[in-house]
């Protein structure tokens, strides 16, 4: 499997997405700025992975620090640079603020143990990253038949988190278990995720992908061609209304027609409690230069108007079942939602993020 | 409105619209071979437009013959040349023999008699599908509200035409009725005809233009943001199921969820009675590469799968209504379907084509 990031003598090595799919480049940073660049150039990229990358950048921000007073300064420092990278990335404050309550907690401890204490909790946030990813795909699995294929859209796979992805694990966790597993892939207008990234990641680890365009979804299905669609989330509120990359909602209501199950896979850190529906989701419009201007060219009139949402919402009922790191959950999703959301760790990290 | 094709001073002159929409480059053809070269690398393309330009490329094939026996060989060559340039092109087989035909029937009076007529049954050609689409936007028209934003796939439009368009053609009818007309438009992947041609034709004629990736329909649909999605059609079978650019079977299951009428526009040469249903459309399949380096650049894998269709098929029932120069459809469709049927021209038309 990719490890689009690792930590390697004080050094944070990343696999840059932005050269993929003609080229696999890994980029060694050794100080905070070149990994804050790294961010917001989008070379790396995936919730997950950012919350990951932000927490080896607040290592790598105090690893030069010679005394404890030099310490705090530079934790500092690397939070505000890391925090200015991606403004909207809950998973990135979370991880910032996770490393800094734990070097408060060995404050006065001196600078070396307060690095060593950091390092370990940046480890930490990766393997169970690791773990969570490990746990979806367990949990998914079941739930694809012998011989399945699978349409996903965008990239809901490694390169987007510290182990083997969300959507992507439960193929990944299928295949190991002996299925056949193949897989249809959206080349996911206007960034092209699809095409660039998942279809990468699947062949990277042998799975027989077909590369479609967006709107071929609908033909691809009515041809009985797709066991299930797995897509991953950005956000999903109490019950069950989720944002994802733009388009998931058009292969929802294709699915549903179809009666083609479809599957959403996340961390439960995905799900935001305090908004009941769907409504209260705020949608992200991206420069419209993404559509007119894609792969380098103008393909569309100079000064057309275009609407680019980075995502959509597809409302619950359009859902066959979540899977998450707890298990699956088919509706009535609040129910089963209510279970996850009492487990432990879940409310650690919620103290954690949402004050 | 644009005039992709025109007759002038024993010349061609057309629109290349390989150029759009980044240039407006008219390109002047003085023989056959000009006119071929740009049947084949689609500088002109759309169905009727294709005949039109096949009927001109018999007139400049035989403009330089001193006599009529040099004018029957010129003919031949011409059409032997023109008829290799797009050989799934009904539209173009029919004029070429429709041309044929009428230099037959003069046969014997001499050249000039005979450039003259051909020229003339050129221009009535390009003539009657300037008929036809008015017809079909007066038909069409009167389906829209007052306040119409209407979503489009492709390009149904003048630049597909000799006139103001099929699809299109009902869009700028309401708007010289008065009716406020505003647009989506996909963009339809993977050859972007809906960026490139029909966002440009749209703003041309002052129509408020939205442009739109192909996996953002259903969003924009489930907003309440589209009154009406209107095609065209490349071939339409007996029953009412049609073949159109791929995608536009996404979009009719999207508007049927969102209960958003859905129109598709053709002349009636689309209908291929010969054949009962879909099932009998064969889906053409083009170069993957089309999906994989769209845009002159590689955007998926090298090596990686794509599927390409160049059509989808939409079953009868997912269609509001049918609109023609002849009128509008709605279901039950075989019976109305048969009247236009029994129409002189069409029937006229038929004879020649169905052999």
């Amino acid at each position: 499997m990719v490890e689009p990031i690792r930590w390697e003598d004080g050094k944070v090595i990343i696999l840059d997405q932005t050269e993929l799919p003609t080229d696999l480049v890994y980029r060694t940073c050794e100080d905070v700025e070149c990994l804050a660049e790294a961010l917001s150039s989008l070379r790396i990229r995936g919730a997950p992975l950012i919350g990951i990358a932000a927490a080896y950048g607040m290592v790598l921000g105090v690893w030069g620090a010679g005394d404890e007073g030099k310490l705090w300064d530079e934790l500092e420092r690397a939070s505000k640079r890391i925090r200015s990278t991606r403004p909207t990335a809950v998973n990135l404050f979370w991880a910032l603020e996770r490393m800094k309550r734990v070097a408060e907690e060995h404050r006065g401890e001196g600078a070396e143990t307060i690095k060593e204490v950091l390092l370990k909790e940046a480890e930490e946030i990766h393997a169970e990253d690791r773990r969570r990813c490990r746990a979806i795909g367990e949990n998914g699995a079941g739930l694809l038949p012998e011989e399945a294929s699978v349409l996903t859209h965008c990239n809901a796979g490694a390169l987007a988190t510290g182990g083997i992805g969300t959507a992507l694990a439960v193929l990944y966790v299928a295949k190991e278990r002996g299925k056949e597993v193949r897989a249809f892939v959206d080349e996911t207008r206007p960034l092209l995720q699809g095409a660039r990234l998942t279809a990468w990641e699947l062949r990277q680890a042998g799975i027989d992908v077909t590369l479609i365009c967006d709107g071929m979804a609908g033909w691809v299905m009515g041809r009985g061609w797709v066991d299930a669609v797995v897509v991953g989330a950005d956000r999903i509120a109490s019950n069950g209304d989720f944002a994802n990359k733009i388009g998931t909602y058009s292969l929802a209501v294709l699915a549903k027609h179809h009666g083609v199950p479809f599957y959403v896979a996340a961390p439960l850190s995905t799900w935001d409690f305090s908004i009941s529906d769907g409504t209260e989701i705020p949608i992200e419009e991206r420069r419209p230069e993404e559509v007119t201007e894609g792969f380098g060219r103008r393909t569309a009139p100079e000064g057309v108007d275009a609407y680019n949402p980075a995502f959509d919402v597809t409302p619950a009922e359009l859902v066959t079942a979540f899977i998450s790191e707890r298990g699956v959950a088919f509706p009535p999703f609040e129910e089963e939602f209510r279970r996850w959301r009492n487990g432990e760790d879940f409310l650690a990290m919620v103290s954690l993020t949402r004050r």
